[in-house]
């Protein structure tokens, strides 16, 4: 794996504290099609990193939220009729008013029709794919590896940030592995959804998505560590996640950023 | 601003302190139909106040849920078809069984369709309006000032509860400003909601709807001023709230109240 | 009452903390089709318990997530179209791939038509019904008493756990009363419904239903002690009852069960 272009190690801290100051002072709206599990913790953490969430599915509502949102989220969860018609409606709006959006196809390695939605979805061009390994074999029937990864990004032109325990972000071009994080956020429902939802919302402030993405994820995760020196478990480091996000810094994150 | 007939100033807190006894010694139920991102949250309040929710959406049933509750919310986030049908017949049963309910019109500023169906809903006799200032503005193409609001519900013949850093309750006749509150309260997700919620367990309690609105905007702004002495981010200030909610006392609230 | 065939007192802690060891173990799936106010609770604590949950309600896709999982729990709270094409599907694939399934009929005693729908989930052998003393005397017509239960056991042929303040479960030969718990459970919204998801996820590592809904009724009150002991308030409770669940150990579990 080689350093990324244009973002040595000692520049990924400032990276991700530029993003965080800027969510905070511009407060994006970032709409949400997320699922019904997620839907509470997402908003959560938009409004803790600064960002203003919606969230509203109603296909005759959704285009006028998306027009006026920096940022979109299309999570698959929980997916359903509804859920199916708001995301068109979402994308074609996005596509008419320019604006990002990042596409999570939860839990498609384990339902071949919703698979096939991601795959019509990502010819909508999404700026983000996040997923995790299993999603990724699952979308690509690739094995899950950097060099995969690089060139699906290609392919969709879009970024992909694979999650696992090391996160990778690749536009095909540009890789970063992002080392932040801790094994409690895996014991939280709906962390990876709501991490997506940030990835979003750092799209709205940053254009370079690949950049946006890479801070994004050292963001939550640098937010996980910080919580985990605090937390008696799950239940206390949910909450815990969401103060350090609404409290970190810059020098907290140039401090703990671990991206190569 | 006046100040309100017949709650002078060393009587706000003992409205509260008389509220929040009668939401513990009578339990009362509160059917809502609320957004999907506001449930859970809307739910805990509730029962730390000592109210009893349910939250069924489905038009069959909702009746049946309406009849038997002792106020009822409806607000118009994540507006859709199911909810507006559950809206409907929620209505109809409110006013077939004079159970006294609460409109909270949820980002009409951002939808005309969804502000449409609130001026609707408006002619269905609400006892109470809780709205923000921009949403007011879409409402009553008016600004948001107390002469507004009171005219408003003068014209509309309800109470509205205009929230904001000071949050105003007007009959029309009578006007409260209610000062209590914290800035943490903004960046929890579905705080207004649960709110309005708890505005209409007041509702089951106190007839006088005003009174019942003033009453129970300053229980959730004296549980927010104390969670906030505890929180270290808006995280653990979500727990904390429902906590100081169930354990508020009449002191505390004789104390805190700040109501004019 | 008496002592449980083959479940002495000292073996109660012994079987709660065999329980808790295999769900960290084994990470069951449990397919949970419940209510929009419990999802995200139910999913953390699932997840705090060593169990891995998904939620999709689609009819299309509900089988598929079934017929992988070890477990199925069909909770009635807000239900819906949705929710009844979802359930007839997801019972239809728990037959056919003989995954045990509990049934939480929630507020049939305020919907007759859900009552109804509870009595022809009945009939489709559910592992297991959980249910309070209200949803069991509108089930059955008759009052909750241990030999009611029991005697309903026998007719339907499944185990009938029966929540109170202290729980029963029978089988119709035996009866277990589980007095783990506190009161402050009961202000925490949707932590019976969560509760009934752990005791599916109990019987995807337990083939015996009445060992897995006794251990995992004492699991859940154990762990609702421990909690109750930091806790200020239902806010800090919530958190703490998955923070102890997740910590939950053997010893914890072999000294503070109290199952008779």
């Amino acid at each position: 794996m080689r350093l990324p272009d244009g973002l040595a190690r000692e520049s990924a801290g400032a990276n991700a504290a530029a993003l965080n100051e800027r969510l905070r002072a511009q407060a994006p709206r970032v709409h949400c099609i997320t699922n019904a599990v997620a839907q509470n913790f997402t908003a959560n953490m938009l409004l803790a990193a600064g960002a203003v969430p919606s969230m509203t599915l109603d296909a005759k509502e959704v285009g006028g939220f998306v027009a006026r949102s920096g940022a979109l989220l299309v999570n698959l969860g929980t997916l359903d009729r509804a859920r199916r018609e708001a995301i068109h409606a979402a994308v074609d709006a996005a596509a008419a008013h320019r604006v990002p959006w990042v596409l999570d196809p939860v839990f498609i390695d384990r339902s071949p029709p919703r698979a096939a939605f991601a795959r019509e979805l990502l010819a909508r061009a999404p700026a983000v794919v996040r997923l995790n390994h299993a999603e990724f074999a699952a979308l690509t029937d690739a094995a899950p590896t950097p060099d995969a990864a690089a060139a699906y990004a290609r392919a969709a032109k879009t970024v992909v940030a694979l999650s696992g325990e090391t996160d990778l972000v690749t536009d095909g071009a540009r890789l970063a592995a992002v080392a932040n994080g801790h094994p409690l956020m895996a014991k939280v429902t709906a962390m990876g959804c709501a991490g997506s939802a940030l990835l979003a919302g750092a799209l709205a402030v940053e254009n370079d998505a690949w950049r946006a993405a890479t801070g994004a994820l050292a963001l939550i995760g640098v937010a996980g560590e910080i919580a985990a020196e605090h937390a008696r478990g799950p239940g206390s480091f949910a909450a815990g996640i969401l103060d350090a996000l609404y409290g970190l810094d810059g020098p907290d994150l140039a401090a703990r950023a671990r991206v190569t």
